[in-house]
């Protein structure tokens, strides 16, 4: 079950040079993506119309996709522009496309009705055209339904028990964070305060805090792309009302793209404000080894899922987040089926 | 299908210390088995409460065992303890508990209707804490359905033909058997004699015999344990009227529990009453590369077996001992479907 | 869905010494090919009547097929012939047998009604008997529908973009191609001509060619073998009257088998009439190289057609000689579902 009428990310732009061919599937749908030597972007079902060979086993011929297997070449639109060895190109002669936009070094994509496709719904993330964050791309596959990986991200009270050797830190810190969530119709924020706390070691390297900080994060969610910005300033010095310049922040990118109802494209991205003294590497390996560690519980918990999907689960306090989000997604893959019900 | 009111193997009880955890699917449902750091077992369904992650991931904590995603904690009665940065423990909050039992050495489960589950119904097997035997623990992993185990063991006219190089011998001499079937409505007894014959090596390493001996295999199958003791004793001293003190004895202990309906857990040790000269460890080797052949045979037959597995078979007369058993799981599974229905 | 009643290749005569024993699977049924000890062939499903053992785990004794689990014995007609330990044999105590023909060194079965296998019907192929031809055997497992397979061989417009580098050649010559297609109502027949066309470089090593040549590629499809002759002589010297003695010829047997819905045996040759300088060892390597192009792009066009395999497709002129044989295949299928539903 998807959510079909929205954007998704669909992979890194810099990952599709021209002449670039990508094989990947959203939503259980079979998907090429390429870009052609004029510079062009496409997105087209990875099944020819003539043979059903993916087309993703082909080359790009100039503007065109060409088959691998018996030369019949695609537009970007779809359209067949060429079968070998005659002249009159069938009329069904063409395959599926789907939209594809580069938007802040994202490539987005719309799976579903290609007419609702409104590039100004795209999620913005000034952040990685911002010259003040210096950002490292990443990809994981994640075994696990793309929802699970939602729950995870708005739920941060896991860090003291998954990531005690990365960023968990002290529990007592964590549970007497104070929370706030906030919604919309499309949206959830979860903001965590921890006033007053020691600093992390990441952050005093990054940083040099001699003292207590004032620390939050903040999580936004929208269908589907989360952001997190973390961070802490010396305390009592405004962080809260937004007087966060002197401090130091990490804003983390999150585009969760099912692949089929057990298996999620999760492309990240992590930012720090402090570019110098290693700091961005330093961050992004420490994210990196932090997303292993919730892969595998992710996984472990698909595993055991999947044996009984509808069974009921017992809520707690900090699944508040996760919960919103959770009847977001499912108010509007409901609309959705209504409205293809009723056509 | 599976019995699901019956006691058992769900381990060796030494594998499982204090603080130990053990994640184990037993007549296809998930369970893990913990034992506190004060010693007391128990086995819980393996999946969490509050967001299915496998309890089995998780760490014991003092008397309880802690889920290792976002920490609450359940007793060994399911009951939940504790839910963390939170007072209040819901209600709904708790695991589903199976009674587990150590005896002799083995750890028992009841997987069925947990009021029914009666500790005197366990089967005993002294053996394990009899000084007078020196036995070693061991445990096969069989891709293959249950029955098929049980079937194996209660027809021992395959020694020949699976067994040449390990057990199995002259093939003439186990055809010359004197066969004896016996049985209750929850047992089946096959006896088999070899009077007066050639006492194979291992008999004459352990024992020294220089003549001719009267052997004996002696199988006994109750839902779901099989004891087979054999041996042999100086032709003509009295070992078919119970006189077998001067001969030689091994006790087989065969503990078979469905992991699924196509792979089984097979618990099984062997133990001699001649403790020294590495009789004990010779016999132990054999009795392993002798199941290993089994395990083959058996594999192969499920994968035949499986494609259609309602196809009637051809019955020869050393089916006997097995087809009893598998009438008596047949009635007792078809007793549990009617109590089922009726309630 | 397959053609029962057809003769299928399972083998290559050779593979099958006395005592040799094969497991195999053809039109997703177990058989196990046997050759006794006085060098009968015999097919047998590959399954114990008695406790469902694989037959082919077991060892030839003299003129039958014994089951390694308890001794049993077939004959090469599936009767069993021996129960261990009994004197009876169980009327009912046979395994299903096939139809087995050793013929031009290749073995036919017959899988479907056996009162309908006429040996007349196998298909002929003299090359392997004829001492103008050198050829060697081989054989392919492929992950992909045998239709699929038929399809390849029958089109050979995909020459220039999956075999580039090995027999695709000039796409230019191959698009040139004056093609002809004729068919019978069990038969497919594609011829290619080149005339006046540069020889490719195996033409000219192995023959000396040093002007234009007239090409030719004549493909025949039955059910279910295909023969494929190629070759060239010098232009004007009557190749297309038949006059090819003084030329260089190839000739490809494929016998394509089910042996799955989505898999297939791939029993192919290539012979040539030049006996000498290496000619039959690069011919074979230069055919294997490009089957094993064929088999990787089957492989992918399989993944993608079986996830909706009844979407339809777009033909192109090439596809004529195909969708014949295709069509030959549905009429031959369809007879034999009515026929079976009127009995």
């Amino acid at each position: 079950m998807f959510l079909m009428n929205n954007w998704y990310v669909a992979g890194w732009e810099a990952d599709l040079a021209p002449g670039g061919v990508i094989a990947r599937r959203f939503l259980n749908l079979p998907v090429v993506l390429f870009r052609t030597m004029s510079g062009e972007i496409g997105a087209l079902e990875d099944r020819c119309c003539h043979r059903g060979m993916p087309l993703s086993s082909g080359v790009v011929e100039g503007e065109a996709l060409r088959c691998f297997y018996h030369g019949v070449e695609f537009a970007t639109s779809g359209a067949c522009v060429k079968v070998p060895a005659q002249d009159r190109i069938p009329s069904s002669a063409r395959v599926r496309s789907y939209k594809l936009v580069a938007r802040n070094h994202v490539l987005w994509i719309w799976m579903g009705d290609q007419d609702q496709a409104d590039e100004s719904r795209i999620p913005a993330y000034g952040v990685h055209d911002d010259p003040k964050w210096a950002w490292t791309p990443s990809y994981f596959h994640l075994e696990g339904n793309w929802q699970l990986l939602i729950e995870n991200l708005l739920d941060l009270s896991h860090l003291s028990y998954v990531h005690p050797k990365t960023i968990g830190g002290n529990p007592a810190i964590h549970f007497r964070a104070q929370m706030a969530t906030t919604r919309t119709d499309r949206t959830v924020r979860v903001e965590r305060r921890m006033p007053n706390s020691v600093p992390p070691p990441t952050y005093v390297a990054a940083k040099g805090f001699t003292g207590p900080i004032d620390r939050w994060q903040e999580i936004e969610f929208e269908p589907v792309l989360i952001r997190i910005n973390t961070g802490g300033c010396d305390a009592g010095t405004g962080a809260y009302e937004g007087r966060r310049e002197q401090g130091f922040s990490m804003s983390g990118f999150h585009g969760i793209t099912p692949e089929t109802e057990s298996t999620t494209h999760y492309f990240w991205s992590i930012a720090t404000d402090v570019l110098e003294n290693g700091v961005p590497e330093t961050v992004f390996r420490q994210t990196y080894d932090t997303f292993e560690e919730d892969r595998a519980v992710l996984e472990q918990q698909q595993i055991r899922l999947s044996e009984d999907p509808l069974r009921p689960k017992v809520d707690i306090v900090s699944d508040a987040g996760g919960n919103h989000a959770r009847r977001i997604l499912a108010r509007l893959m409901e609309a959705e089926r209504t409205q293809v019900a009723a056509e």
